[in-house]
C-alpha cells in the first residue's frame, strides 16, 4: 500500500481512509470545523494557499465534487485547474502518467483526480514528483476520502463526537459504492458502535470486505432504533444486475420513506451522497425533510477539501 | 409572476424586464454607464465582488454572454464557476433543482442561467435559498433581461436618454426572440414614440403580445424614418415554417442592405444581438458600416452585467 | 507577411518565428530566463498583467499547451478566459472572425489561437482591434513559435549559448510538423552549426523548405555525433501514408532507441514537444533516461509564454 504520509509524518497524499489512525482523522475534521459555515452565511476564506496551483483531473462527470473541490481551493487563495481529460490529449492517445508528468513540470502542486479505474490514482501517486500531492476524488467502487470525511464531520454536527454510542444504517448498493467503502473506513476508526448494512443480497459486499457490520436484506430490520441512515445512490445496469426490474420495484424495498424511517430513532439523521435519485433510493418527502442533513452534507463537503487542500499543501509553503 | 425585489425593494433575481419601473431601469442604466470604456480603452474594474461566488450554469451553448458574464464577474473581483450541465451530472440523472441546491449549499451567491425551456429560470427562483440570486442569460423565446438593458443603454448613448422622440423597428423572427421581448419591455417602459415590427407574417407574435406595436410585412414599408434598426438572428428551421426556402430568399426579403438602411432616418443606428448570420439578416457593409452599433452593444453588455451582479449581490456585502 | 511589430518596433503578436532578428529571440530567451525554476521549486509569479485578459481559443484539443498559457497568464496576474470554440457559437453558425470581434469588443487583451487551418491565425491578427495581442498556440503544419522559443531555451540551458557549435537532428515527420518548421526558424535565427532531418521519404518536406539542411532517409545516418536529438509526434494517419504499417515498423526504422542514441554525442540531449507515443518514436528508455530533457522543455514552456505574454502585453500597461 502507498505510504501517503512524508518522512515527517506529515500527510501528503489523500487517496484512501483505510490506513489513517483516529488522531488523524480527528485532526482533519477539527481542521475542517474551522471552514464550516452557518447555511446562508458567506463561508470563510483567506489567502493560505496563495501561489499554489490545483488541477482537478476529472474522467467521470462530476459537478458535485469537481465544483466542490474547486471552491475549495479558491477560498484559500489558490489557482484551480479544471483538466478535461476526455476532451484533451487523452483523445491524443497520449497516457495519462504523461499528462500527469506534464502538469507536474509545469509545477502543479495538488493533483485532485477522479477515475473510474481502481488503482489509477494510486500509480499516479507513485508516480508524481516530490512537490506534487495527489488527492482522490473517487476512485472506482474502492474509495472515496474526502466523502467519508464530510459523512463523519457530518454526524459529529448533529450526534457529537462520540461515535461509539451510535447505530449507522447504510442503504443500498453496498457493494459497488466507492462512499460506502469510506464510510466504513472512517466510522470504523472513529470507534462507531454499529455498523448495518443493508441492501438486497446481489448489492452486499463480498462476505471478507466490511468486518464487523452486521447485514440486513430489508430496510424493515436493519433501520431499527438507528442513529443515521446514509442512502446510497443506486444505478439501474445494477437493478437489473439484482434482478429488480425498475426504480418503482426498489422504491417499494428499499426506498427511504417517511414510514420507513420512523423505524429509526426519533431524531435519526437523514444522509445521501447526491446526486439523488428522486423516488428511487428516497422520497423527496425524506431527502427535503427534517431529518434531511443532506445540504450540510455538500456545505461540509466544501470545509472538508478546504482542510484537506491545507494539510496537503500547507508545508511546502514554509519552504519544506 | 415570482417577486423580483426583496422585502427593502432592492433587486434580488433578474429575470424579466416586465416588471421593472422605469426608474428602476433607469437606475440600472446609469449604473452601468459608469462601467462603460471608450472602445480600446482598459475597462474600469474593481473589488467590490470579493468574496462573491458566480456560477454560470448555461445548458444552451453561448461564447457571447457566458464570457460577458463571466468577465463581468471577474472585473468586480468575484469567482466565477462555469457549470457545463450537459457534460455533468445531468448525464446521470439530476435534476437541475437538485444540482442548484447542491450550489447553493456551497454558498453560491449569483446564479446565471441560460435554458431553453421556459419558466425553468423563474422555478429555480422560487427554489433558491435567500442568499442566492439567479440571473437570466437568456430564457427560451421569453425573455433576454441584460440584453434588453443592453439595448437600451447603446440606444441612450446614440440618440440620448428621452425616448419618445424615437422610432425603434425591430426586423425578423420576432415571434420566437426573446431578444425582442425584452427589448418590447425595456423600451416600453422607457417611453418609446413608436415601436414597429417588421418580418414575415409566420414570424409576427401572436395579437396578444406586443400591444401598441405597429407591424409591417416588409422593411420597405416599416423602416421609414426610423432612429434605431435592431435586426434579430433568424434560424434556419424557421424560415422553413415561413415557406423561406434559403437564407438567399429571406436576404432578398429582409435582410438589411445599405439601400434598405437609406428608408430609415440618416442618422439611424443599426444594432444586432449577434452572433450574426452576415448574408441572411443583414450585409457585411451595414453591420461593420458606419452606423452600426453592434460592436458598442457587445461593449455595453459587460457594462450592464457588472451592474446587475453589483445590484443583485452588493446588499448582502453591508450583512443584509 | 504580417508585421508582427508595433511601429515602435516592440512586439505585438507572435504568429511566426520567421521574421525575427536573432537579438529579438535573444531577447525573448533572456526574458524567459528569469521564470524558469528548479524542478520541483516554486515557480516564479508576480502581478505584472494584473488587470489584462488573455482568452484561450484553441479548436483543435491540446492540454498541454492550453494549461501552459493559462498558468502563465495567471502566473502574471492575468485573467485567462478559455474558449472552446467547438462547444459554442460556432455550432450556431458565428464565424471565428464575429466570435473574436466579440471578444475584441469585450476587452479582451490577448488571444491565444490554435487553429489546423493555415492562415486562420494571421487572419485574426489582421483584423484585430489595435489594443488586442494575437499569440499562436500552434498553427496547422504551419507554425508553433512558442515552442520553438522553448526547445531554444532547452538547448540553451545545456549546451549554452553558441548555437554555432552544435549538430542538432530532427527526426520523424518533418513534412507535417509545426514544431519542426519553428525549430528550424529560431535555431537558424540562432546560427546553428548544422540542422539534419531525419525520416522516410515520404515524410520530408518539399525540397524548397528547410535551406541549409541536410537530409537523410535512417537515423544511423543522421544520428552521428548529434549534440541535440529532437523527436517529432508521428500520426497514424502518416505512417500509412509513408506504407508504414504499425507503430512497431515506425519504431524499428525511426524510433529512438538506447543503442540508436548511442550514434550520437555522449553528452547529446534528447528532446520531445510531447504528446510522446512510446514505443512508436521513442522508448521509454530513452524518454525518462539522463540525456532526456524532456520535462525541461515543459516547464520551460511555461517561462517562455510568460516572457511573450510580457512582452505583447506591457507596453499597453504603460498607457501605449
Amino acid at each position: 500500500m502507498l505510504e501517503q504520509r512524508r518522512s515527517d509524518g506529515s500527510l501528503r497524499h489523500l487517496i484512501t481512509l483505510a490506513d489513517l489512525s483516529r488522531a488523524e482523522i480527528q485532526s482533519l475534521l477539527d481542521h475542517s470545523a474551522r471552514y464550516v459555515s452557518d447555511a446562508g452565511a458567506r463561508p470563510p476564506s483567506n489567502r493560505s494557499l496563495n501561489g499554489i496551483t490545483i488541477a482537478n483531473m476529472f474522467t467521470e462527470p462530476s459537478t458535485r465534487t469537481r465544483v466542490s473541490f474547486e471552491l475549495a481551493g479558491r477560498r484559500l487563495g489558490a489557482d484551480v485547474l479544471n483538466i478535461e481529460v476526455q476532451l484533451s490529449s487523452r483523445a491524443k492517445g497520449e497516457s495519462m502518467l504523461d499528462t500527469i508528468r506534464t502538469l507536474e513540470a509545469m509545477h502543479i502542486d495538488v493533483l485532485v483526480i477522479r477515475d473510474s479505474e481502481p488503482g489509477v490514482i494510486e500509480e499516479v501517486a507513485r508516480d508524481v514528483a516530490p512537490h506534487v500531492s495527489v488527492l482522490s476524488g473517487g476512485e472506482a467502487h474502492v474509495s472515496h476520502p474526502t466523502q467519508g470525511l464530510l459523512d463523519a464531520l457530518t454526524i459529529t454536527q448533529r450526534k457529537g463526537a462520540d461515535f461509539s454510542r451510535l447505530t449507522v444504517a447504510l442503504v443500498g448498493d453496498i457493494r459497488h459504492s466507492r462512499v460506502a467503502r469510506s464510510a466504513y473506513e472512517v466510522l470504523t476508526a472513529l470507534g462507531v458502535g454499529q455498523l448495518r448494512l443493508i441492501g438486497p443480497a446481489e448489492m452486499m459486499p463480498p462476505p471478507e470486505e466490511f468486518p464487523g457490520c452486521r447485514r440486513f436484506h430489508a430496510p424493515e430490520d436493519g433501520l431499527a432504533q438507528a442513529d443515521v441512515v446514509m442512502m446510497l445512490r443506486i444505478q439501474k445496469e445494477r437493478m437489473l444486475e439484482a434482478s429488480i426490474p425498475d426504480g418503482a420495484e426498489y422504491f417499494a424495498r428499499f426506498g427511504l420513506t417517511a414510514p420507513r424511517l420512523k423505524l429509526a430513532k426519533a431524531d435519526a439523521i437523514v444522509m445521501h451522497p447526491g446526486p439523488m435519485n428522486r423516488g428511487i433510493e428516497i422520497s423527496s418527502e425524506v431527502a427535503d425533510g427534517p431529518q434531511s442533513v443532506i445540504r450540510a452534507q455538500v456545505r461540509n463537503g466544501v470545509a472538508v477539501r478546504m482542510a484537506v487542500l491545507e494539510t496537503v499543501a500547507r508545508p511546502r509553503r514554509l519552504g519544506v
